[in-house]
């Protein structure tokens, strides 16, 4: 198939675009370097040292005889979406491409209206190159766990069969988002639902959990080809951040009780899902929804868990919590689609931990202390930066 | 209390602040003059004449002796935004100032465009404002009918009791939304839901239905306080489009069946469940929604009341339906939270539909016929114009 992955040069998109292109599949990446340059605003930067993308292109070719095509360009700027679309007559768009941090998008009233504008419209043209150029294209694209909140129901996959008053109807899933990014992706959805509904597109929406590790099979072939490692608090996601704080024998910082549960799953995992999405694509017309993770763990056993990889201990600090969101809750998530599709989960395991220490051994003296420590506070209008 | 009516010029907003200012609130009006411009780049204009709103803001310190402020400005800029809440210092805020009509948002991509970034950043800088100035300004927001679509169960107020797999909660009642303007609404209800989880807004949501009528207590007082009255395909809505048709002596037209249900309310109920809505604000945190609509019919049913009104007849036409709709449905809406806030309906007769049909042929002169013609296909993804 030809793919198109849109925010090829990110943490997940590349590995996607290189896992594709491993699979025997015609891939091109698309990217803006949005994420390069919030590291600059941020003042941080990944803990594994990344290529440039056109580099990292051509030294996979160079390991695998494959060529990815590479594409720059704001997916905001409409033209420019509809010609990349028109040019590599892609089959399916794989769309990484959104400001994907929650903090980031609740530093203040500017980045929350970036992260909204930038995320919803750069979709509505994707939706819409899609709708002029093909719409048997399949729109794959990144939503995440966060859109549904913590509910005290069970949630499905996307889709809730609801009950009220004696008469039935098959509904969105409600959804209690936790940030403006997590809006954003709500937003998204329902944008692309009615595209289903209206044009007949092929969709499919994949509800993210919290993504750990940092190599795959293809990444692990050459240190040129490495994705970005985040420990910061705007962009680390939980897990890679405390195996960071424990190789350098800090404290693990868990926000308020840590009864906080999430989805997680294994990077390993991610680009494998997007393999069978885009191998066994939406009907014409269906806005397909799965959940993308593959276990759920309290914050609390997620730094417990890395803890019990070091003999000596490592000391847990629990912070107040910046979010405004609940400490205890039930969690109980629907993930089967993607395991039906052929999906044969990582699950979290000593093994990864260990090598994911590796990892951050490698690469601690680059490591930005600083930058660990949360500065963004939901109930605030305005956070202070560092 | 003060007042401030967003989008204060057009159909229902400038209504609205009279209304208010009548019942003896201090008032102050916003407006970017967008809807004003919507009709030069269609090549339109309102039936009845208005005047500027300043001239319209003099005229009724002339007949009543209350003054109302007029602010001119765009919320899609922040820093006036602020600014004019600052100045005014609104103990609640009327929010109609959004772009309101689906077909334009239909028209193709740009549009589409411009209504989700005017719509949602609009409404996030008013959010902002409120919750750096001062988080007990009460935001009432309007809402519309269409952002629930038409679900195969009762509609309740904005929030749905779910049971699921024998467990309970109070989700956001999940929404079908028939065009990215309705989309545009939904994506506000969301983020003002999150506005009051973590800011502790308040916040009314109103999902109103569609308006008929022109006239009034207040605009009746002097030919130049009238509001705008539109039958062009566009922003027409469906009952005062059917009217200027049936004094023209041409066929009223219907898209489909007509078997389309929809919630109706008059006008002089808008602008007084507006009133009761602000003297009764929500709770602090408390995202209050009430469905604003007086009764329910299918459009056939509407034509067909307005039909009833000629003794000579008039002629119905049935035109393929540009929008992607169910044809026949399940509607029943629960609106009983303005009723128990006071409101005693208007419900749609014969004696308002005589008053309507005097202002019609009052106007009838200026009637331009191309307009009337649908244009804007929901399957397209860029329909022809005039």
């Amino acid at each position: 198939m030809r793919i198109l992955v849109l925010g090829g040069d990110g943490y997940l998109g590349w590995p996607t675009a290189l896992h594709l292109s491993d699979r025997g599949h015609d891939v091109a990446v698309l990217d803006n370097f949005a994420r390069r340059s919030y590291d600059d605003e941020m003042g941080v930067r990944s803990l594994v040292p990344i290529e440039p993308l056109q580099r990292r292109a051509q030294v996979w070719h160079e390991v695998s005889g494959k060529r990815i095509d590479v594409l720059v360009g704001d997916l905001c700027d409409a033209d420019f979406t509809t010609d990349a679309l028109r040019r590599f007559r892609p089959d399916a768009v794989v769309h990484y491409a959104e400001q994907r941090a929650a903090p980031y998008s609740m530093i203040d009233r500017k980045h929350a209206v970036y992260t909204q504008y930038n995320n919803v419209v750069g979709t509505m043209n994707v939706m819409f190159a899609i709708a002029e150029l093909d719409r048997d294209i399949h729109l794959v694209k990144l939503g995440t766990m966060g859109e549904y909140g913590t509910p005290n129901i069970d949630i499905e996959e996307g889709w809730l069969e609801v009950e009220h008053n004696g008469r039935k109807d098959r509904m969105l899933y409600p959804k209690k988002p936790g940030s403006f990014y997590h809006l954003s992706k709500v937003h998204d959805s329902h944008n692309i639902e009615f595209g289903c509904r209206i044009w007949g597109l092929r969709a499919t929406d994949l509800n993210q959990g919290v993504v750990y590790g940092q190599q795959t099979d293809q990444t692990a072939r050459d240190a040129r080809l490495a994705t970005r490692f985040d420990y910061d608090a705007i962009f680390g996601t939980v897990l890679n951040r405390f195996v960071i704080q424990a190789v350098l024998g800090h404290p693990l910082t868990v926000y308020g009780t840590g009864g906080q549960t999430r989805g997680l799953i294994d990077i390993r995992d991610t680009v494998e899902c997007i393999r069978l999405a885009c191998e066994n694509p939406a009907d014409s017309g269906e806005f397909r929804v799965f959940n993308q993770m593959t276990e759920s763990m309290s914050v609390a056993d997620i730094a417990k868990t890395v803890a019990a990889s070091f003999p000596d201990g490592v000391d847990i600090e629990y912070l107040d919590n910046p979010r405004v969101e609940q400490a205890e809750h039930y969690y109980n998530v629907v993930h089967t689609g993607l395991v039906e599709l052929g999906l044969a989960p990582h699950l979290l395991s000593d093994t990864l931990i260990e090598s994911l220490l590796g990892v951050a051994e490698a690469h601690k003296d680059r490591v930005d202390l600083a930058a660990m420590r949360p500065t963004v506070n939901w109930r605030s209008t305005a956070s202070p930066l560092r």
